[in-house]
């Protein structure tokens, strides 16, 4: 059984590399958005030619980058979201209620200070986490039935 | 035609009633969450019993007010989704990714200032609006074929 | 907005009547099955020829009743289950997992004493109550906003 | 054709091994719940943190292992759901409906003593077993088209 | 709850008015389709035009009945399906198979001698029957919670 | 029985008038895109504000009548795609294939110029027509079993 | 790109052998019912346990045979149904039902003898054949693009 | 990750040759139609027997095409409809429509002549695209994260 995960949210921090390194050995195949931060701004421009409107430029780039999201938040078995200390992101709640509404398994992950503000996301979740390692250790019971020391 | 339409977002300022009373005389059906921002926090607890953690205490809460709200977005035509200038507010966030899988048409309100952050979720849309007046008009031109002088 | 809610489960207590009539006023309307024991579990021979086999006098009852069951999970926006003392229950674990797997609201109706037994049911829910009085105040919260004093 | 089985129900007997040694040569995927009771338990607050309550202890649990009960149902072709002579065993029944719902070919396992309380389940199937052996002996049928001597 | 009846299959005998005669005062909508057999063959060529080859005569008339047919087997909480002793009778059969693809409650309708042929029809179906007074039996059943004497 | 039917394609002529008045005392519901050109082709600006790009402007438009077009479209038993004599009408085409997928009842209404050109989209009809009178007999006999003189 | 074909109804003649051996090299995966009469109608019995009445004996093997037949007809992307000479194939008219209402491309093989009998059936379809080798013809045409000289 | 894209419309330039070629090395798996014009034309008489009249003739071709286009469109995760500068392709809407309705993501490939009569498709496509090498760009950058220099 492979199980399919796409790692939504913030871009800025390493919590990707950390869930991917952590389940080394497991049987997950990842997905996630482009995590260039200019490249995921610029691309919808750059390809398809540019606006005078800062709209219509995030527009573009917008509806590219949602060919990709779209097509990781279909395939996924479980779904990440990560939110971090910094940004509206609104994106990533966005990706979470898309999830929710396709009947995906949600883990949320994201620190304290969110909590209440975060509510209806998690209630939405199967998991709630604060760190990446977390993550991996759910994705190692899901696959291997064993538990951290 | 009826059109069925769902309120969500912001819960501080009077948008709602704008275009309900806006949309006079219109053949729709407008639902959307409770607005009281007490009850809306409380609601699990007062009703299901107290809880010690903060965090069970909101999500309590939170899975209670998700059957008003799952009711409200899988019954909609039309799913408008409004963006304040304060709080996170990654449940409206969150619903309108929500509508937006579920293939809802949806119109989101927001002022310039969120534009570039709203991005992703504007581009889900069928329209982005700035002014409740012009969810009205929307309503009126879809219901009536009639546009604005 | 009516809002359509199925009660399911155990057949012996007058949990649906105390429900029924705490929502007076309220605008719901509700179906469940047929709680008459003895014509739930004949109905199938006394309408379409009785049968040697227990197995199979059975089966043609809960056939016939399934026409009813479906009816109404297919149609509710909330499907109330309610476990009591007694016997296995399994048909509302059943109506349970039927109703989770179509995305309906789920209320888990029960007492402390079934908390382990049903946690990966009440884990479907969005409110686990035990007093048929807590579902009538969620239905006249999701309808009216109102809390209990 | 590879045939999905997802085997659902009691963890205390070995009828999953017998089914699996059974089905040797047979191009069967199966898949199941973690079976460590322990670790099935107590997997949501190994993961992601103690409860003070007992019923939260078993909800994060109940949850982090419905991403594995659901990636199982969701993508099995057929369903066996065995009950058990101990315990009230809502899980299985709650799987059995989900796994109805979706539209799943639900095989169900259980001794002569469950009929009557089982006969909603039972209706929902297409095949009602009281050996490990049976099981077998279908996916053989439908596999390669052999019936036993 | 008004229960939406389809009433496929067998058009030379009276049973659809034994039903619908013996379900008055039970809260049902019957639908099926044209019984009018010579206006139902060439319903297509009548309207669209006439046809050189019988095929295609056929064609026409089959096409614009499936409109009815559809909406019919579409809008429809149970369908009645019913085989009368002559004819092959082929599009009784086919909208039981798209009446169970889906999930419709499957009532069918047939004297015993074609209790081996309509094995796998009848094995789809809640309820089997040899009488149309039983079909209103079970509607009442379903409606009232009542049995026959 | 109201059948809902949703006339798209060509504004030009009186095509939808002549169904709609022929179609008097059937119990059919109609709707339709809006057919004020210059209304259809400047709503998006008119109600969201100017554009500098002839592309945006037509963007904008097309956005907000697709409110519309998928309310008519997703509610509709039967979708009329009628083609006229000219423009491109490729909204036309979109719309029969939009309704095709989600499994409706389509009436393609066209002249004989268009058969070739139009056979793919004639490939997934259960009516091809090409008089507005011959749809009015297609409901009438859908409805009322009757056949034109 | 490989093409799932299901091959339903007749199992009297050699027609599965013809289209399989005809369209060898081509990259299709074929799978149907079991085509043994005898362990067909006996399967239930010999697995599950004798039946002292010959309906649920038939009822239990058609049960049975469903688990294969559901497997084949969801997986497929087309569906051949065939209607030979003898018997009354209701199964193969419900197999063709339920593929149409998944949406599958259905084609039906039958001699010219059953085309006024089949006309709902084949107006399902988007191929009528009367020989195997015209479905070996059509499968080459959509995996090669190649017709018959 | 694969992306399965579905290359619709035009066959008489070799648009979909450069977008393979352009392709090479990326992790994409291409389907699209017939794009021999008298093949596809023809195929329905070719093999299923000529027909007198013009239009059963290309009947028979566009139902036969469509098994193959029904194919290419329902597994494809991206759907690429080219418009050229003659014909009226109006199988190249229908596509897009059939493509939207399954809500696959969409990219348009047309010149600038056609913008304002392609408003109701381009409204429904995430990207907008001029030159086939535009296309090439977007599948890099959703496979691999770059951009063109």
């Amino acid at each position: 059984m492979t199980l399919k995960v796409y790692l939504s949210g913030e871009i800025h921090t390493d919590w990707r590399d950390q869930i991917i390194a952590g389940s080394k050995g497991l049987d997950v195949s990842f997905s996630g958005p482009v995590t260039d931060h200019a490249a995921s701004d610029d691309c919808g421009v750059k390809i398809l030619g540019a606006e005078d409107q800062k709209y219509w430029h995030d527009h573009k780039g917008a509806m590219v980058n949602a060919i990709l999201t779209r097509k990781g938040l279909n395939d996924a078995d479980v779904v990440v979201v990560r939110f971090g200390d910094q940004y509206k992101q609104w994106n990533a709640a966005f990706d979470a209620g898309y999830a929710a509404a396709l009947g995906k398994s949600l883990i949320i992950l994201h620190g304290p200070d969110h909590q209440h503000a975060l509510k209806e996301v998690d209630a939405a979740a199967l998991a709630v986490a604060s760190e990446p390692s977390q993550v991996v250790d759910i994705l190692r019971y899901v696959l291997d039935g064993t538990l951290p020391a």
